[in-house]
């Protein structure tokens, strides 16, 4: 066993003139009630100041995160060429949450930091500058050396793990995306992800079914038949505890979710509804299948209520206590 | 305003086999737990007294349901042609069950009973003997008049009503299944329903999308555009207070459900997802569009666990609160 007290966390503000820097230094100023560990932000101090009348500590070195959290927000900073208004995103702006990403993400691969949770971006303003992924998700992938293909987004809750198969594709073309092969991958991620993450040494992984009622036999689609139950065989003989394919409507309520320990969704709203509906305020979004433990709030930049003081810090912190707590499981596994 | 007190409630057993007996027995059991007005029972006797041992008052007429009701559980005699073992369908008892479920629709057309709340039957079973409708609704549909296009399938549990717009077809076929018109059409049923089932005089009613993130200005779908849209311009020129389309992963959690009476969602998970996870043991089941009241537990027959005393009454309890609240509705607003 290595050490069980990691480093500190990385913390991208995200787009400058969202809520990433007001709900970062929302976090640090309710860094006891949220129970919090130590935590830098990476961005420019700025977006902050504009937001915020607390204390910023500038650092160079994430060694000095730890003493200086007590006094103030640890930032390393990271400067933007312009003045960035909140509500107001700019290309230098993109530049700036972009160098963020990146600057929080070195850190993380060199063990200098234990975990990176990102701050909403524009993936608008992202694209003026020429970034090409599809989100931050593959970004931090491809910085890792991992095919985005082998990564999987998780969206966490506190009774809830949902993980979906396919993601960002009109429901139209789910269908036709799916295969066995990919239904099994995704399943292994996850299973590894609970191990590593999670620290539950034998997890369980239900799956959805993609069609209403398991598609009843047939009648209501073939799916389940043709891939689902190949991939959920294919799981259970290299050893792992895989059940399903389970009617997407019963997969839910309580006693249901107190037989898994999460659920691979075979659509992206399959996995947000149930997810959301239980878990608005604390829900996470996990990337399972990376080197670095990464997790972010699941919402955007808000530009339209950035700079009123009226954003909800709350996802932002279960980000952070679920880095630590993803952190210390792998230090632990180690 | 005519009567505010209506007449009793009809109540099919459903299946003899199944749990539809036992759970309707249980609720008399419990009639003043479960805060249950007086209901008769429509089925066979004897597929009661296998499973449970309380008094049973067999009727001839439904007006004598209220005094009965103090005494024993109601019960408008169907005779099986035989005698039906719990767990083990047969096609006297299915049979048995078409029978309840026509006398019970019969006594609400005739104003004998204010609702109807239908027991769980199998469809399988009912197939056996030449059943040629989807499911019960259809049937209901078609005795009260109503082609079953015209209907609306709701899903109501205490903090969230929603309503598919399609029902039990594969995934694949739903977006082909969509037009303008047939959202149109339900969003005017649904709104219609909240109306007249639920007292509410200025309904609003919200759509959620079919792709992820609402489509995404188009990226990730164009239903939304071509045809969710115009459902919702063509509603609100009627004067409905109708929002969306709205991404239907941030349509269910607590506050965003307090700005609805319901939610009109494009498939049967995505509708069904957000109910049961959030009241699995007393979403109902509500028939909208029909001259008549008609709701349902939202769960099948069971039969692997029929006559073990196993069965669960709650969703039937609920079911019967709601046939009860509904057509109290209804009597005030005629």
């Amino acid at each position: 066993m290595a050490r069980v007290s990691p480093s500190p966390l990385a913390v991208s503000l995200g787009d400058p003139a969202g809520i990433g820097p007001e709900i970062v230094a929302k976090c640090w100023d309710n860094r006891a009630a949220f129970n919090l560990s130590p935590f830098a932000a990476i961005g420019d101090p700025r977006s902050i100041a504009a937001v915020w009348d607390g204390p910023i500590e500038v650092i160079d070195d994430p060694r000095e995160i730890d003493s200086a959290f007590d006094v103030g927000l640890p930032l390393i900073q990271i400067a933007s060429a312009e003045d960035d208004m909140p509500g107001h995103p700019s290309v230098a702006g993109a530049h700036c949450s972009l160098d963020s990403l990146e600057i929080a993400v070195g850190l993380a691969r060199s063990s200098s930091a234990s975990a990176v949770v990102t701050g909403p971006v524009s993936k608008e303003q992202l694209y003026t500058i020429g970034f090409s992924h599809p989100g931050q998700t593959e970004f931090v992938a491809e910085r890792c050396g991992i095919s985005p293909g082998n990564v999987a987004m998780m969206l966490a809750g506190p009774t809830l793990r949902t993980v979906p198969v396919t993601t960002h594709l009109p429901l139209a073309q789910v269908a036709g995306e799916l295969s066995a092969a990919l239904i099994e991958s995704r399943g292994r991620t996850v299973l590894r992800g609970l191990q590593r993450n999670f620290g539950i040494a034998e997890p369980r992984l239900a799956i959805a079914s993609l069609n209403p009622h398991a598609g009843e036999g047939g009648m209501l689609g073939r799916e389940e038949i043709e891939l689902i139950e190949p991939a959920i065989a294919a799981l259970r003989a290299e050893g792992w505890r895989v059940s399903g394919p389970h009617a997407a409507d019963t997969l839910f309520h309580a006693s249901a979710r107190a037989r898994y320990d999460a659920a691979l969704c075979m659509y992206h709203d399959q996995a947000l509804i149930p997810l959301k509906a239980l878990h608005f305020e604390d829900g996470v979004n996990v990337t399972l299948g990376l080197p670095i433990v990464r997790t972010a709030p699941d919402h955007g930049t808000a530009f339209d209520i950035a700079g009123q003081d009226r954003a909800d810090p709350r996802p932002m912190a279960a980000a952070i206590r679920m880095a630590a707590s993803c952190a210390l499981h792998r230090a632990r596994g180690e």
